[in-house]
């Protein structure tokens, strides 16, 4: 009995993220799923990213957390349209909360909507929210076991960035080998290695960004 | 119709927890659920504790993982009896799986069994799988702001374990504003700071470890 109504609440979702997508390509503004563990940087990433392209594009987030405005207050400070969902103890963002969440921006004021999910590298990659590309976000302290421990969520992304390369020197972590085996679940994945303490690799990111809000 | 469901979920696994409980009380087998996000270190953490304690406890594990037995095979090498159990996807681990688990490892030749949950911050903390205690480890790089984003977990937690504070120098992570935040949650939490890398503060961490398994 359990089971299929799990499925019923993903299959709505399905449903839901569909409409998300529609609505978001009527208006012409291209979608993030930013998923990652806790702690990997996102927020930091999502400020960065609103500095260096707020004159370029109109910017808007969809910050998820279990509860707390802390991420939402910085981001908004750098310029962006910011909403907050608190999830209230559940671990991921779902089309649901996504298209309430849409209810509060002004969509034809936006270029880019980047959504920060709940940190986490299972549960966000099962509900499809609207996003024209979910992007993942590892961190060098996290260690490069993660392609094989937490496949799908490499499965799924469409860009892996690598965060904190800056702490390469004082950690065990073996980019080559996190490529490989990234590369091995999902030919189709990118990768760009960034650090947002020191700015390196960001304009490889902001050029991705650029180059597929253009199409999408 | 969905909540009800859930509900009936969560009390089937409580009664499971129970009787995981009383069957390790029963058996004289202290029983530890390590929780943390994804990179943490739970399973460097593991091999430490079993190289360390080995002559003096027999040490099981029950390893939690999506997939892969990367983790399980790394303990096992260190002397621990170590089962494996791959959620296949599950973000947690369950008190049936714990009890399933259980019935491949022979109680009677333990005095401490860890269990390493799925790396997530979320989920394993609303799951009782029959554990005396929840200790949480925490790693610098995760930032400094977790109470105030995942308080569940701080709230349910007897033992915080702050790791890889060999990276203190080149992080933004403020320990005082960590314990004051967690101690704020529950103010029952211990707090231990450690490096699995250098052995900084693992012999508080063993003390810890013996004096309550002494009592379990």
């Amino acid at each position: 009995m359990k089971i299929p109504v799990v499925q019923k609440v993903l299959e709505a979702n399905e449903r839901i993220g569909e409409q998300n997508r529609r609505l978001f390509e009527e208006m012409k503004v291209f979608v993030i799923n930013l998923v990652s563990g806790p702690g990997a940087g996102k927020t930091t990433l999502l400020e960065r990213t609103v500095e260096a392209l707020k004159d370029q594009y109109r910017i808007g987030v969809i910050e998820g957390d279990i509860q707390s405005t802390l991420d939402a207050q910085k981001i908004a400070s750098k310029g962006a349209s910011v909403v907050q969902i608190n999830t209230g103890g559940a671990c991921h963002l779902d089309g649901n909360m996504i298209r309430e969440a849409i209810g509060k921006l002004d969509l034809t004021t936006l270029d880019v909507l980047i959504v920060e999910n709940v940190g986490n590298l299972v549960c966000p990659v099962e509900f499809d929210i609207g996003e024209h590309f979910k992007v993942m976000l590892l961190s060098v302290p996290e260690g490069d076991d993660k392609p094989l421990k937490y496949p799908l969520i490499f499965h799924e992304s469409r860009l892996l960035l690598i965060n904190k390369m800056d702490l390469l020197p004082y950690v065990s972590f073996n980019v080559e080998k996190i490529r490989k085996e990234s590369l091995k679940i999902n030919p189709y994945l990118e990768i760009i290695e960034i650090s947002c303490k020191t700015g390196d690799g960001l304009s490889s990111w902001f050029r991705w960004l650029k180059h597929k809000a253009k199409k999408g």
